[in-house]
């Protein structure tokens, strides 16, 4: 299938299985009047697909290079932005030549920006591999590196060539990581497509990965198209995002992951707004049973509600003293409140007192 | 005067001896939702002129931070920038505070740049302190740092909210820098302005500085207007850059100061031109007697004509083989010629031939 997304550039995602073997003729139509290519990935992934789409894309008469770096979030950040510089001045790369993540997040974020700001700016093409970045990630034009102070605090918006996005690639995801993208899956189907929801519920959406991407490619379609620059509408995407961040700088990147700290984020933002009579009450029920179906977590009990709002206030979506926050008023169906900080610690230490009377 | 800069996001260059003094006001009219500034500067700046601004922009209600530098072209890093980076998160900056940029091309570059890619970009104001970046390098949205492979491989396309030009800055510029900026100058007479060329020549434009840069800020405002991302007309203000950047690097960004290496690169490429009959004859003795006359070097001795052709191959404005050439026909009258790399050198070494017969 192939998702046209029409943003001021517009590009295409094709989703298919098997497609990654067609990548040299999907980007062959890209070609400037340049003919080099690097290919930017990670040790884990380059192992399995390095060669394979190398191959490709040479048999496309493309001039092939790789930069290829250690696999993990550690490697999310300057000094490795620095290598990419380098190994892309070393091949005299110019503004017609073409860069290619192959990868997840990090690869896509990481090897997007290092694109976006060498020359000012050279194409690129993202080839998502984990399912966080298939749904994710690898659309929407942001690129980014972590600083020690907080997640994706640097980066840039551009939009890619295309997204060659092949679901048979998860065969070699390891369980964990699928489980952390289905965290993602659970947003698209709580602010927009409450079919999706249902079909998780009953275990669907997991049989039939390529349909289940093709729709959360298509609901992030819409608020990407509508709001680029992510100053408005796109906030929606953030649903659970604001306390997730939180929750990963608070485990200071490290042992709680992107879409397991998004479920816990869900959770709390679905159970704030059932306190607030924002969300249809229920849903907080429904949503952590869902989390726990797929192996995801549904609180911390390391860090209190209010730590966690502390720590969101270097969040991009805040301003001020106020912090923007996404809600869902039933199961596919999202607004964006702005909620003054204070407030809303406040509202949370009620709702654990509420709790703690519930005997929950 | 106002010159209003109509790129897709519009905004004014002021210029006026003694604005400074008034920055804060000017600046107040962009306040978001944020009230924080954070003032990029280099030491040699700072110490003029940071107390004056920081003062202005706290009558005008503004919570002020500085982030100062050592003054230098060798600061030009990202080691630099990731400094700026770590400034701003630990104030707290959010998407809605700005940052102000004081100082030469140097700061004005990179100041840009880490408030073009920190939370994916936030706004900022230039205020440039030297002749060069006065002309030149604050206007049009180019930001970017140097790598250990060449100079501003690494950037972003991001205009200023506003540019702040007090010619009164001058005065405190050593004169060697003083003389770099007339580099650029001479360049907008031989691209645009034959007046302004004329003026030069007389002296009459070093005696008004204030209209001189009005004239030079116009001119740039025409090409950028036209071509804001620099993949076409923009190129133009190119002219003596791409040998000039060559230069630079071959002396290792050291000892040949940006204005000096355009110098250079100009005379170069009128000297090709007119031996290549598109540019008029007698251009060349023209321009070189006006470089001696202001104190500007007409020629490099260190390298030959194939050497700095050479260290072209990773200039932005190179396409493979061929290389994006700017020409004069006369003064006042530029031209885009596309020339192979070989032929360049060529038509280099018959040109040194026919020096050394005429006895030159």
């Amino acid at each position: 299938m192939e998702i046209r997304i029409k943003t001021e550039k517009p590009y295409s995602v094709y989703i298919e299985n098997g497609i990654l073997s067609k990548a040299g003729e999907i980007i062959a139509q890209f070609r400037g009047k340049g003919t080099k290519v690097m290919i930017m990935s990670e040790t884990n992934v380059y192992r399995y697909y390095g060669n394979k789409l190398s191959e490709c894309l040479k048999k496309a008469g493309f001039n092939v290079s790789s930069y290829v770096f250690i696999a993990g979030e550690e490697s999310k950040n300057m000094k490795t932005v620095m290598e990419m510089y380098e190994a892309l001045t070393e091949n005299g790369f110019t503004r017609s030549d073409l860069v290619v993540n192959l990868g997840g997040g990090v690869t896509g974020d990481m090897g997007g920006f290092a694109a976006a700001t060498y020359l000012r700016g050279i194409d690129f093409i993202q080839v998502p591999t984990t399912l966080l970045s298939q749904v994710d990630a690898s659309v929407g034009g942001k690129t980014g590196i972590d600083l020690p102070s907080g997640k994706n605090l640097v980066g840039a918006f551009r939009q890619p060539l295309c997204v060659i996005c092949d679901p048979e690639t998860l065969k070699t995801l390891p369980e964990e990581y699928f489980i952390d993208g289905l965290g993602e899956v659970v947003k698209y189907g709580c602010i927009y497509d409450k079919e999706l929801l249902f079909e998780l519920e009953t275990g669907k959406a997991l049989k039939n990965m390529e349909e289940t991407i093709c729709r959360c490619v298509d609901c992030k379609r819409i608020y990407v198209e509508e709001d680029t620059n992510d100053t408005g509408k796109r906030m929606i995407l953030n649903f659970g995002h604001t306390f997730g961040h939180a929750l990963e700088k608070l485990h200071g990147f490290k042992d709680l992951s992107h879409g397991r700290a998004v479920a816990i984020g869900m959770l709390m933002a679905i159970e704030i707004g059932e306190s607030m009579n924002i969300t249809k009450k229920g849903t907080s029920a429904r949503i952590e049973a869902l989390l726990k179906e797929l192996g995801l977590p549904t609180k911390d009990e390391s860090f209190t509600f209010e730590q966690i709002i502390d720590a969101t206030a270097l969040d991009k979506k805040t301003f001020g003293r106020n912090i923007n926050l996404i809600f869902i008023s039933e199961v596919g169906t999202s607004l964006i409140h702005k909620i003054e900080r204070n407030y809303l610690v406040l509202r949370c230490k009620i709702m654990e007192q509420q709790k703690l009377r519930a005997g929950l």
